[in-house]
């Protein structure tokens, strides 16, 4: 089973700790003992947070913010890389082929942003496609797609399913307003309807879940089922 | 003033023909003559169609198609490069950085797509962000932004102006149909949004409609202001 | 056994055509099957003349052309790439190294053009070169070599076999006049000479008779033995 | 006049700080104005430290380390150009190469670490040997060489002025205790040494005296005098 | 007046003498204070054939020693760098678009060989080809192209010019027997060809009359006359 | 069991002599053939200092000549490679990125210098941390770690045994001395100490020897025990 994993950059890294980072990889260590082919994404969290604030107070644009928050996601990636270990490949990847062949020469691949204008979550959809991956997993800071922001709206409800063109859909309007809170970015949910990509969303605070979701489909997220 | 052009695949090359690429380098010159300092993206057009539906058909994935894309929008842009001659980088630029560097350096840049996922639409807006432009424009084959798709809906209305944040709200529903015709793709009507970037959409079919546009702001498409 | 083979533009693409791409795929694929390490180098085909016609019309110089022409090859290699499914190495290789890196993991690698000035003819000889294959082919659209180009002179005739020493006396002539028809350029002919290289030129257009040359000597064009 | 700047990471980021960083390019900028051609050469500073000792935490080796700790450097070279504004090239170097080619065409280069086992000290001697600078400039947390560690040992002199070969002297002995507080790191001082390269050892905490410094050798540091 | 110069490894570097190159380099800056744009391509030399010889005795195939080769014209390539000093790219370019890139700024580039299987004559008649050089000049070890190999056979003649037809019809018979001493390799007059390109053989072991034939036309060499 | 080997070029190459090299590809074969896992580093020899000497005569300054001999290290390890045959990488690796990926395919990798600055005695301290190696050898001209010069000083002795914080001390006065003759350099000895690298010093000239250096522990030289 081939598995793209997105761990945003608020579940692995809102600051550094050397323990959350290596509760991560434990999980997907575990992924990879049970036979699973793994490539991973991670995203930038507070130091990106503080990085690009910094940044913007000098007057860079929001390209060269988004250049910043990338190199900021390969550091993260060098991180889990080193609480890895033997079985990953130990230089971060820096595009689609080098994450693909990683996963073809059966090593683990972890990889950061590629591109300015292009989140971590659209990368691990683009990745996932690239690898013709079975199944997509985003874990996220919320615990899954909700019909309105549920730290807003107390009517917000989480979805249990929905089919690709559902999540865009439910995705699009949230992601025009400011301050969205989509738990997955427009472009990511874009490329989950093209490519047609079995998904889950879930809660990514506790690692340890991703096992249990990954083989045997158990938890409390959204699954995105074409 | 500096501005970042984009020229639709359909636009440049439908089918190759020396003259049509010629009329737009002509309008290129024309602004660098001005004074304008210039970037410019160019789409993949009919080959790039050609391609992408052989390579389907032999079973590439969405992102495999793509890369194919891509690497033709790259060729079109050596065709520009052929045709505007001297004040041009006569490398198509692989990034951002790259047309940046052209572009500071006085000269002309043409660059195609840069990554899988991101459209030529959206490489064009994340330029003009990266090199802080004046003025973005779309040269596509509709002569603006629509409330509906014009070719199948008699009730569409184009818009004359529109801000950056409706242009978002325009386009997001549109997005999210199969068989989209929006002008601009909405990562594209993103960027602009987080930029707060002035652009134009207008019919580049007539690539001499191009400088007036440009200089002197006299044209039929739709406005986009901040 | 290590075979290189080179499939010229005019056999795998005179025009894109996704059942021509697949037939040589299964060709590969059926001697992969038996064994044989591949490596592959594909032509530009008729897109390559059209873009060439049209940068020349713009006023492109020779190595633009030719720089126009190795981006075609790269892209029909991706259609190779995309019917050839698993076992081939995904991203066309750019260089000799590359190339040979593949296929001692054990992948079939496939390239197109590498630099100005040097044909996919002299790649393929190269790339045989550089990874000591046994074997070279040559999978042309004309059956073989010929004392005088066939098309236009009736008393040419096909040599059965020749060693790599004869095989440059007879293209060095050919390839002074314009309008040549050799079926392999000569600095490609000077390279299997100084390699020693044993090489089989023969008819393209029925990949399936490719296996037989391969495996069993069996074909009606040519053979250059050292 | 060719200068060479070295901002240690402990001077330029202690934390992040836009205004910090905002004075530093004053200074710099002033110096450009005065007519200096520049190349300036960051540490990494506080984000570097807390990322290596997680790193550390999780098992990583001294060279992935370094390469965490150069990826910083990059980072903050990026906060250093988003402050200058338009003279300086906009990406960071990677290579003494890059460096000399941003200063050759007149803008000012940022650069940080280049290789693991290379401190960013030593990487300001190489460019400032590279780019045949008239003068090296460290800007540190101390405000000059000591013949002991000041903090430690109320014996401790700063010397005025050394020789290259003095400092190589006065360094080494210091670089061979574990932690050495050397203000230059012994490697640095070798290549200074061999280039018998000007250069002042200041404190760098308050950057508007880097202009007087540079200008008219007005400072309370050492000075290294070939 | 843009040109390129072709220095023979055998002229430049027979074995290494930096007065030898410091005359090379002379005779360059001369042509550039002259108002000359210039592209340098030079050859291996003695220690490029000592390496050849050890790896051949090694085991290495052809392309191997090529790469070898391309090595060392690229440590040549640095001497002349030195020699020439300010005006010059100080990295030899490693591809056609480096070199023209450098010489649109107005640098001197310098560069060795490219690619394996492509001798540094056929890549200085290349690079004249896409730099749109005026003229393009072999100092090679004789002193023009004759009939014959004037040191094996009494009756050789030299000819005072050519058209690029004539020389191809020239070199092509030499270039099929094995110790061919032709002047310009089969496929460098081949790309002369196709290119219609001005060019002059001569004898460059007196560096200094390299002015005169430039400028002046006035050499004993043989002129290749489109 | 991992083992990086450094093999000084004065060791390899004092001239070039296919033998020689020969004779040290044997011996890295036999421990490949024992299960050992191998990096290599190899030196720039009698050839480096011809070119150095050269190009500082030329004006070259340090920075440059540094990258002169790190060219014609990656020759040697051409050679090396050439001399090596089947399990080695056949491309020298240029980042220790490059060669660890090499290590763990299971290949043997052959690199030289990486940047200015760096010695490849550094380069081989940095490769063996990088790699988790559990043992690091530098066979030199001389036959291990002696307390002074042994060829200008009588009474220097030879060191059996040091541990990584005695080998910096006793290396760090010689190499602040012109003409130092220090076996292994200081920023070298600095990096086996950081990372507590078993080492072992010993006369490299009979490749022979290497075998039960490293596997049974049994040599003439200086062995270094964190």
């Amino acid at each position: 089973m081939r598995v793209v994993i997105s761990i945003g950059g608020s579940v692995l890294a809102p600051e550094l700790d050397a323990r959350r980072v290596e509760a991560h990889a434990a999980a997907i260590e575990s992924l990879a003992r049970e036979g699973c082919e793994l490539g991973t994404v991670v995203g930038g969290g507070g130091v990106a947070r503080e990085y690009i604030d910094a940044a913007r107070g000098l007057g860079a644009n929001e390209v060269q913010l988004d250049q910043i928050g990338i190199d900021v996601t390969r550091i993260n990636a060098r991180l889990l890389i080193a609480a890895l270990g033997a079985g990953v490949n130990p230089a971060p990847a820096h595009s689609y082929e080098d994450a693909g062949e990683a996963i073809r020469r059966g090593d683990i691949s972890v990889m950061g942003g590629v591109v300015p204008g292009q989140t971590t979550d659209a990368v691990a959809a683009a990745l996932a496609e690239y690898v013709d991956a079975d199944l997509l997993v985003y874990a996220t800071s919320v615990d899954g797609v909700y019909s309105a922001d549920p730290r807003s709206d107390d009517s917000a409800e989480k979805f249990e399913e929905l089919t690709p063109e559902e999540l865009v859909k439910v995705i699009a309007p949230m992601s025009t307003d400011a301050g969205s809170s989509a738990p997955v970015d427009l472009l990511a949910a874009k490329l989950i309807e093209r490519a047609g990509m079995r998904t889950i969303v879930l809660d990514g605070t506790e690692p340890q879940r991703l096992e249990r979701a990954v083989l045997r489909g158990d938890h409390e997220g959204t699954d995105i089922v074409p």
